[in-house]
């Protein structure tokens, strides 16, 4: 059974990509240079698809930057640092990218039916990332019927199967399944802030070490501060 | 108010742009490159969208060659010629590539979202290209919920809404209304072929030549063979 999994380099992808290949499924695995400015992260994802031994892996570039509107794709933006936890998931934060989940599944679709594809796996999080409205389960249940719709073999009735396996766990949880499964954490990216070392004070690093410190672990990746 | 108008080029989506303006909008165009073998149709979509004296117009760059699977991306297939109009609705054709409007209408989000557009118009047609499962209600529908579900403007109620004014339009028809609202058809493109002059036996030349002398019209755009 093959499944294309979208592979972004960071903790919670690389954790689905693992548990797509525990699912049995032959990986296809696509990320996405859209000139963003943590481009370590590719680096990372193609690390990670080499690691878990992917039957290929695409990058397919664009350019968001275009539109602009993000921390993340816009350098005139500054990415929040030293940010509590609470102040992260209060509102939907600078970071997020206008239809991004919308435009990375909307080619993970066309790779799918390209390839044959039974499923789609994406690294979501309703938890962590309740800011984003492109990470809650009622728009992936939106995109599933895109995905049944919009394409040739969805109308044929072989569906394309959209899988969120982290979509209800926290940021712990991520990283005690992805242990189960010998992701290699050191391998992986989170912080958005564009530089060698990972800052440590993003709030994606920040959630990512609140994690592994909650659990009594330390994160094999080395951070400038902490 | 502000609409982004997808414009390949083509008659049908140079209609609609003529249709927004005359709707009271203010159009932004969104026209992609994704290395199609006709890419003539870029040049048309900018004289278009020139004519019809468009805010801006951005051209999206991406390479869905990757994926193969379709005659107008993929060299090896051949674009068909002089197929009858009953055998080109026979069934979901070889020109069909594998969600392009799913990736096309993401695009699209992204750029009303981030401009704060209200309105998203595309040129499908559940008539003409019943073969294409992007192409119907039913899936325009179920995009429709992704706009409102994924984004930060539809989940606080403002939502961006899908306007699809060809839909039910016969390709006469279209032309008809493109007439009425001053279409230059001259200046559109339809052939699929990748030539400088349309070859006029594709099936996209065919349709477009058929209505046009079904209403009785000479097409002003020049064709190598009619």
């Amino acid at each position: 059974m093959k499944a294309v999994v979208l592979l972004s380099g960071g903790l919670d992808s690389s954790a689905v990509l693992y548990q797509a290949k525990t699912d049995g499924c032959e990986c296809y695995a696509i990320s996405f240079d859209y000139q963003q400015r943590h481009r370590r992260e590719l680096d990372s994802a193609a690390a990670i698809a080499h690691q878990a031994s992917v039957v290929e892996h695409q990058v397919v570039k664009f350019d968001l930057r275009l539109w602009g509107g993000s921390a993340l794709t816009d350098n005139a933006i500054e990415v929040p640092q030293h940010r509590s936890i609470s102040e992260m998931q209060d509102r939907i934060p600078v970071t997020y990218v206008p239809a991004r989940n919308t435009i990375f599944l909307s080619f993970a679709l066309a790779y799918a039916e390209t390839i044959g594809a039974e499923r789609v796996y994406i690294g979501v999080n309703a938890l962590d990332y309740s800011g984003y409205p492109d990470c809650r389960p009622d728009y992936i249940q939106a995109m599933q019927e895109v995905f049944r719709l919009g394409t040739k073999q969805g109308r044929e009735g072989k569906q394309i199967s959209i899988f969120t396996p982290l979509i209800n766990l926290k940021k712990t949880e991520i990283i005690q399944l992805g242990n189960t499964l010998g992701v290699p954490w050191q391998e992986t990216w989170s912080c958005y802030a564009g530089d060698d070392v990972a800052c440590g004070v993003c709030d994606s690093c920040q959630l990512r070490l609140a994690a592994f410190a909650e659990l009594g672990l330390k994160d094999p990746l080395p951070y400038a501060q902490i």
